[in-house]
């Protein structure tokens, strides 16, 4: 049993939690909880630590399974939550090419411009999972998808979703259109409406970041530039919203098709 | 110039940005920022708070302004943000009636139970007056909307977007229906899909909590259960995420009718 926060184990989570970069060098991330542990690819599970107490409720469920057992207290320590749920596991990054975004028929994606909540990457992830994208482009710029608050949101839609950080647009974009995918800048200054397109075929949306919205040198690679309407005195929607709402037109479009 | 954090001024600031029941007794809520400070109803600004540096900055912008003065470091204290703007108001609360909500035409409203994410109601509220909702109601187990961190994502919504809390929705619901209003309950095990009903006349919409969706007893006074689809393994969306897709569908429809 670990029973001491300055264990090298201990030190490295920690680590692996706050620095970007000490992920990408082990090539690995952290995720909490239950759901998250179960929903994980087997084969991606690096370390498992459960808590004293959690390992003493959960035998069965930790059967077979190598764990390691964290004293209580330390186990707090480490945790993001206040009443930790006592697993924790860290796991392998995923490694995408655009072929897997692109997914099979007609491709659905989304490309985040400097996205910098991690909560709103989180859920944008976990809507665009529900609402059937294929793939998600982010600027070089965008959050750390591994940040525990985004992977936290995403409700264990990171592990499924694919995605892509890119240096710069233009380029993904030449080979989105190659590919007959039709790509909309959701931007404030757009002439038509968001649901006045057709989505049923191959579409991608760009979203830009949380206080400027989409810049305009990426919104002139689109095909065109949609608004979301809005009524009051509103100047802008979260940036997960507009997503969520876009996202959710294509579904609505498709499963009417 | 106020130069001590333990200045009774600011200790009612600190106290009033923490304790729900310290709003409620003084009748008042902290707003932060310049947008927060130019959108809010002058009638109903009772003190406003400036960093000397911003006093400095906008003297023209303050002139005619009843203003105190605070030492930068105290108003760091004060501020929920890193880099404070340097404006911070003492707002009075709104007091909405019923016939507040119903608008003037064809309601649009939200029926929100026990939501509990600070950050969620507020992007509700900011997405619900875009979507031109007419009115929130509010179990009274949800969370408080003069929460700091819910004032902060309404980003000024919550200046105009009328809301009540009440006890218990039955009597509210009792009424909308005297009035041919619609109520939809957004639940998992809705039968039919969001986008399959006529929003065009009055229409309500029950949304529940992050982690239980709408109770059975909520839902059981609906006229109809409505569920948005998912794909992928995605069990829920986000409350907020959810309500803004029923809202837009609203608008979608009632803008083509």
């Amino acid at each position: 049993m670990i029973t001491s926060t300055s264990n090298p184990k201990i030190k490295n989570i920690m680590n692996l939690k706050k620095k970007g970069k000490t992920r990408k060098e082990q090539d690995v991330f952290i995720v909490e909880g239950l759901k998250m542990f179960r929903e994980a690819p087997k084969e991606h599970i690096v370390d498992t630590y459960v808590s004293a107490d959690f390992y003493q409720k959960n035998r069965l469920l930790l059967q077979g399974i190598k764990v390691e057992i964290v004293d209580e207290r330390v186990f707090q320590s480490v945790s993001d939550t206040k009443t930790p749920q006592g697993i924790l596991s860290v796991v392998k990054q995923f490694h995408y090419c655009l072929h897997d975004l692109l997914g099979k028929e007609e491709p659905h994606l989304l490309l985040l411009e400097n996205l910098q909540d991690p909560g709103n990457l989180g859920t944008i992830l976990r809507t665009a999972e529900g609402a059937g994208v294929t793939g998600i482009f982010m600027s070089s710029d965008t959050v750390d998808i591994y940040n525990p608050k985004t992977i936290r949101s995403t409700m264990g839609s990171v592990y499924r979703m694919p995605f892509l950080y890119v240096e710069e647009f233009a380029g993904v974009i030449e080979k989105l259109k190659e590919r007959d995918i039709s790509v909309y800048a959701a931007h404030l200054k757009g002439p038509g409406f968001y649901d006045e397109q057709n989505y049923c075929t191959g579409t991608a949306f760009m979203v830009g970041n949380e206080g400027n919205g989409l810049s305009d040198e990426a919104a002139a690679l689109a095909d065109a530039c949609i608004r979301i309407p809005m009524c009051g005195q509103v100047e802008s929607l979260n940036a997960a919203v507009a997503a969520s709402i876009l996202m959710y037109e294509v579904l609505r479009q498709r499963r009417k098709k």
